[in-house]
């Protein structure tokens, strides 16, 4: 069997910082980290495309990530990204949507310390992300702490650990033991049997709030008069908000009449938001609010900002979020 | 030994809905509640003080929970209080900022399944519940699924499975084993040695942003412009956010000048934010930017309407941020 080939592009990120006056900065480049990462028995080439700590990664890179991954996808078996941790889980998710059906698999990766650290996550994680651009079915992944997992269904959820991410709603694509990989075969990753068309179009004026018992629902007014085109609006338990002084369900009527989507998803981190349930959410339903059902947060506002960007209305809004377009949803049957 | 003298104080929620055609909505009494709990070897009292679905609950309830609490504890050795899942986290973070100093235990408790039902929690919260307010320490708790929470640490963390709430950033207080209710020694409980002042003054109005790429900072502008009089920005990892393009550290050194205090926490569940480690953080702490440390999202943002709601300005409430009041916080030594 011949060796695979495969591309690393180096986005920065912890996993490239170094000590600076100023604390960590991004500073390593590819060849340095691969440089650290010995014996891989895969055809590996280098290239750096941003060097930046991931809190400043935002549509701009995307759009210059998605690009890249676009134009090289045919050169190689599988491509690795290394990129903070910070926004990785957003990058993951955005880029699902930006190149849906890609060919080969994508993997993000990077650490909770810097590799030129002793006892860093770095090699681990890189050993790790190579392993599964060489192995896994097409589609775009986050390998982290011996886990892999879908890159829509992934959460940030610890800032120091090294078990930073969790997959959220389904469980990891596969883990790593003394097997090496080891395939969750419960976890369908969606055919690609399409051309991949690379799609950068999106609207990032939109808006995440997080409810909570006092909020002035006219705040969201003020932020759609204000540019704002969309909302993602994290509710209570299972997408619960109040309609009672505070009319947070009435607000979202007027939001949709005024052809703004409204979102509703839950603060809960696992499992998901069912405005059937409990007539709080079924008045929030009839004012058009469009339920995340079991996204994270992260499929949520990137998925947002993906439809708009298509020129959606708020009904093909509405449509567009029923259907589970990369694996970042899960739709069950109608009640 | 006498026989403990406890009181239920209802509010509604799931534990006391039942269905209608509207889906779930709360109906029964905390006369209902009780009967469906038998052989409890206390004195309970029960009265009814509100029957709402806890998204409903907005700081005009907190007010009038709060003085009921605070009417009753000198004729009870603990106060069970029923209340609705959805903002029990809230609610109980902020009874523990208006009723600092209680002097006997108040236990938050509710269920993910109706009482009425036959598998329901109910039963089995309520009892942990009770005796949580007959054993524990004063202060304000919640109490779920075998687990006594410090009620300013809880977090509603899923929305179907009965273990609903997590004690976040540090241990349950208690865990329900063979052995009845089994204390960590590991957490310290404030010790009341004041005597109880009831404090409801709050402003609760404040917004929480959760930070994503492409937010627009104007939107944190434009809310101010529309009364909102302070603000808590659920960043990234440790509490990073962008400055470059959209610079939204620059957008939180304009708000300080105008005595708008923003405090910025992490979006990851677990674990706390520190803006000293990374420069996208230290830029942020140098405008001015009020670190939530390893608070949950739901404490950083009710201390922040009760500080504003004692007439602090931005530099009092950065102080008040940088004190452990009652157990919300872990203040480490600077580094």
């Amino acid at each position: 069997m011949a060796e695979k080939k495969l591309l690393l592009l180096s986005t920065g990120g912890t996993i490239a910082s170094a000590v600076s006056d100023e604390g960590l900065v991004p500073k390593e480049s590819g060849e340095d980290l691969l440089k650290r990462v010995s014996n891989l028995p895969y055809d590996i080439d280098v290239k750096d495309i941003l060097q930046l700590d991931s809190s400043n990664i935002q549509p701009e890179e995307w759009r210059k990530i998605a690009e890249k991954i676009y134009e090289y996808r045919n050169d190689y078996d599988g491509i690795v990204l290394s990129h903070g941790t910070d926004t990785m889980a957003y990058t993951a998710s955005m880029l699902s949507f930006m190149l849906q059906n890609i060919e080969i698999p994508v993997v993000l990766t990077g650490s909770q310390v810097p590799i030129n650290v002793v006892l860093s996550d770095a090699p681990d994680n890189l050993r790790l992300a190579f392993a599964a651009a060489a192995t896994c079915k097409p589609g775009i992944y986050l390998a982290f702490d011996r886990k892999i997992m879908l890159g829509c269904r992934s959460v940030k959820v610890r800032t120091i650990n090294f078990d930073a991410f969790e997959s959220v709603n389904i469980p990891p694509v596969a883990r790593v033991t003394s097997d090496g990989i080891v395939f969750n075969k419960d976890v369908q990753i969606h055919k690609c049997n399409k051309k991949c068309v690379l799609n950068t179009k999106i609207n990032p004026h939109v808006a995440m709030i997080k409810l909570f018992p006092g909020f002035d629902p006219y705040l969201l007014e003020a932020m759609v008069d204000n540019g704002c085109r969309g909302i993602v609006i994290e509710g209570y338990g299972l997408g619960g908000m109040n309609y009672i002084r505070r009319n947070i369900v009435g607000a979202i009527g007027k939001l949709i009449k005024k052809d703004i989507p409204v979102v509703a998803s839950s603060q809960c981190l696992y499992e998901r938001s069912d405005l059937t349930k409990y007539e709080v959410g079924r008045l929030a339903l009839l004012e058009g609010a469009i339920s995340a059902r079991d996204m994270t947060s992260e499929s949520a506002i990137t998925k947002l900002m993906w439809a708009l960007g298509q020129g959606m209305d708020v009904h093909e809004v509405a449509q567009f979020f029923d259907t589970d377009v990369v694996g970042e949803v899960t739709i069950e049957d109608e009640k």
